[in-house]
């Protein structure tokens, strides 16, 4: 199972069934392809429940998108910071494996392309900054755990933060948009693990 | 004068005064609202020339998008490699001094509306995956010029370049999807200047 598939394997209530049928929708046709209509067939009640909820696929895009992000920061916000190190190198896993991975791969793909529409769409926008902030303050509790557990060396965590995210998402538009992602992930993937044994890693 | 426009600033032919009208009209329209009809209008001569040479939008606009990388590429061969520390230095600033000009942050954006159409479109996927390739043997040559007259550390020049490329495409990504850029960028700069130190300056 997915790591996206977990938030929807059992849905709650005809909201989360909506949002459900939304994520399945976007994952097989993509954003450009989506329609309520498309939506609604996936979704297993009646497609109507779905026009009366919602007014537009972008409703119900960005819906499925804010649900899947609080589920994410649930999760980090729960997240043990024993040992940062694991935190760190198993956030940083994530993507990497991820794209690695058919699904995984199409997976970040929709989602580059949800964001693509922030370049001219105000809520979009406002998610992907929110969505930002939520990664770049769970990256920075680790890092300010590892240096006050003294496992980090001194940097200005929420910058490392910052740069580490903004490499994830270079990594990910990319790799969806390029013909040969294989070629050259694992040798990001070493580059950033330089950089953290520079900065980070004692 | 942007650094876009200088090839078009001296159109020579009718070839080159199209592609200039292309550039013109995707600037002020985006990608989403370009039609050739647009194109036509920005175009000096009789619009009717722009139909009998090209078949569509996305002809141009790739023709265009070539055009533009064809001229990048003269000129990062031309570069004198004796400076391999400025010549870096230069292609980083490039970016980032881009970012923090509305003019720039227009020309940016516009470059990932337009790479975003490779997540579905072979043609564009092509263009981009080239596009990558430039930029990184320009980087890879920067750098193995500067290990050469050793004023680089050993590293593996290819590599750090992907890397380089995939952080700048990152910031680019982020920066025309992000509600303020302005907030990040330069500590985004700082960390990828501390990579360098660590990676590649001695």
């Amino acid at each position: 199972m997915s790591v996206s598939e977990e938030f929807f394997d059992q849905p709650s209530g005809t909201r989360e069934e909506i949002l459900a049928a939304t994520y399945h929708a976007l994952h097989e046709h993509g954003y450009a392809d989506l329609t309520i209509k498309r939506i609604g067939e996936v979704f297993e009640k009646s497609p109507s429940l779905v026009y009366r909820h919602y007014e537009g696929k972008d409703e119900l895009v960005l819906a499925c998108l804010e649900f899947m992000l609080d589920g994410f920061e649930q999760r980090m916000t729960d997240t043990d910071l024993e040992d940062p190190r694991r935190e760190l190198e198993a956030f940083l896993a994530w993507t990497f494996e991820a794209e690695a991975d058919d699904d995984g791969r199409r997976f970040l793909a929709t989602l580059v392309e949800l964001r693509s529409q922030a370049s001219h769409d105000d809520a979009y926008r406002e998610h992907f900054t929110r969505s930002d902030r939520v990664f770049e303050r769970h990256l920075t509790s680790i890092l300010e755990a590892g240096i006050e557990r003294d496992v980090f060396r001194e940097c200005d965590p929420a910058r490392v933060a910052t740069a580490i995210v903004t490499t994830l998402s270079g990594v990910m538009f990319r790799a969806s948009t390029h013909e040969e992602p294989n070629a050259w992930l694992e040798d990001v993937r070493a580059e950033l693990e330089a950089y953290l044994e520079a900065r980070v890693f004692p």
